[in-house]
């Protein structure tokens, strides 16, 4: 499909007024609109502004409630516990995380886990709140089930993602990664381009690894058995059972924490029964920021200019790439496809709003 | 080598009157050898008593002092950093975990990092201390650089191992992996067994996956590049790149918050430049502790209960092999080979102590 390109901000304000004409409120919508934005930027397009159809049809569907209200079921000094009642993932994500990092400012450690939310975009986002306010963040989110546990045949976790950053210089380290082999996108992009899933990566409905790409997709659409393998691949040897077990903790820190759905009873995407947690830990708790900020520098710097495996230029750390997205598509533009492109239209003619680009 | 089996309250009654005929306090000998037998009662004999004379030979090369004293470098309500100056490892290991737990009891969470000591066995233990608190433990160690970061051929970090605990009923979640593919250990076995390692785990000199076990071990001894595989094998394609992340969050939580060596700079296992962190959270702070524990220990049943792929009979959940483990061999004796019984005679000749077995 041909990429076109668009001006970060006109991307940015087309979708906070798309967010506005839905009926979410005008912070809400400003604060979706840059996570959205900002995955494109950071060259996570799966999580850009090309899901703006999905969150218009959650507010058709009802799954999502523009005028719902987050309220607070428990909270400590540290901790605070949320019921989102279907609002945006984004707007709740941010605010959650704002908390842990007030808590964390006053106490050294913050923690808010929210249930009855929906896809928050790139967990990402809400750690590197964290770093601007030089503290370390740590996001997690359950999904629907699409991992099957190592001697599985059925989906019980979701991908998971794991998100930790801490400040560096001259760049943060920004660790985002899903507890699986790959998220689901993957496979989709393998099946349109008919090509064999690698060994390690899904199961068919038998728990054996397969790699019929459509086979697979199809069994996760009408939950006929199979999945995604968790990080590891299909095996204890390849250490299969980590990966199942790094899943575990982030259920038990999402939806066993804050009283949500557990995603083997998560439905449907983006349908109001998600669960995050944030975390804030303020590192001046262990001694000096400015060192241990120059320790973690110095680590991350060895790191990158450690020898190459030959045939291989760079090593990355952690967010390095992003960061180098984020610089060159600021100036370039986000990559749109064409159908992203027509379905902005679309909304901006039943919405009567604009399209500014 | 042939395997006996040694009575572990025989067993643990050895180990402690060598620790003290060492010189070791005699709390401190005690706390060792019950961490050392706690391994082998789990199935983990590389971490188990067959180590002692590792820890004799290091106490007579200086590089553990029985007599050191550990001293707080820093600490608020929440923390405390440690400088260990080359204890054992277990004993301050075991009182990091102790302040974390006072300090989560006190306040909902608690978090104690320490530098300058020496591998302190099972990670595992210290998280299980939490556990008989009802509390989340969690645990991290660096060690000697052995893993190549991805697109990397020179060992920069370490097994970097991490060990998340939360009770439940009627087992325990209970997550202790390394966050390389495997461990040292592993190809050491392959090496013995000269059979060729499977793919994705291990480096040659050049940064290529490499079957050939005994060139990977000579290469990590001699320093000469290559190494293990961080989780996720050899390419992004199978998630190297988040298994090296991990690796990161480990080396960040120990090493960079306490001020100890990083993993790069660790000069050899059990040389006093081991750092590790012990975090203790009450998950009290999310409400009802009861409803939270239960729904835990349904997420866990319903892991166990769920599917199996075709030829499997069973899905564990993390800590049930080790729980089956422990109850078999407390009846049946944990087992011990040739060699180690023959170097506890010798410990036993050498230090005037009674051979109990």
């Amino acid at each position: 499909m041909e990429q076109l390109r668009m001006d970060v901000n006109v991307a940015k304000d087309f979708v906070r007024r798309a967010f506005i004409g839905y009926g979410f409120p005008e912070e809400d919508s400003a604060i979706a609109a840059d996570v959205l934005t900002t995955a494109d930027l950071y060259g996570i397009q799966s999580h850009g502004i090309h899901r703006l159809m999905r969150y218009a049809d959650a507010v058709r569907e009802g799954s999502i409630d523009p005028k719902a209200e987050v309220k607070t079921v428990f909270e400590t000094p540290l901790s605070a516990v949320w019921d989102a009642y279907r609002t945006l993932g984004q707007p709740v994500a941010y605010r959650g995380m704002e908390t842990a990092i007030r808590k964390a400012k006053e106490h050294g450690f913050g923690v808010v886990t929210v249930r009855g939310s929906n896809h928050y975009g790139i967990a990402g986002y809400y750690t590197r709140m964290a770093l601007k306010n030089d503290l370390i963040g740590v996001c997690m989110t359950n999904t629907e089930a699409i991992a099957i546990p190592t001697h599985g045949k059925k989906a019980m976790l979701g991908t998971n993602p794991i998100a930790v950053a801490m400040p560096a210089d001259p760049i943060d380290f920004w660790y985002d990664a899903a507890t699986t082999v790959v998220p689901r996108g993957k496979l989709e992009v393998y099946n349109k381009a008919e090509k064999p899933l690698p060994s390690g990566w899904a199961a068919d409905e038998n728990g054996h690894d397969c790699s019929d790409s459509s086979r697979v997709l199809k069994n996760i659409i009408a939950k006929a058995g199979g999945g995604i393998f968790p990080l590891g691949g299909f095996s204890e040897e390849t250490g299969s059972h980590k990966g199942y077990g790094l899943g575990v903790v982030v259920e038990m820190m999402t939806a066993v924490m804050s009283g949500g759905t557990t995603s083997p009873h998560v439905t449907h995407s983006g349908n109001a029964d998600t669960s995050f947690t944030f975390m804030a830990l303020d590192y001046g708790m262990f001694g000096d920021k400015k060192e241990i900020r120059a320790r973690m520098s110095t680590l991350l710097e060895e790191l990158r200019e450690s020898p190459k495996a030959d045939g291989q230029e760079r090593i990355y750390t952690h967010g390095e790439k992003e960061m180098e997205n984020a610089a060159r598509l600021a100036r370039e533009g986000i990559p749109v496809n064409e159908k992203t492109i027509r379905e902005m239209r679309e909304i901006a003619s039943e919405l009567g709003i604009e399209a500014n680009f």
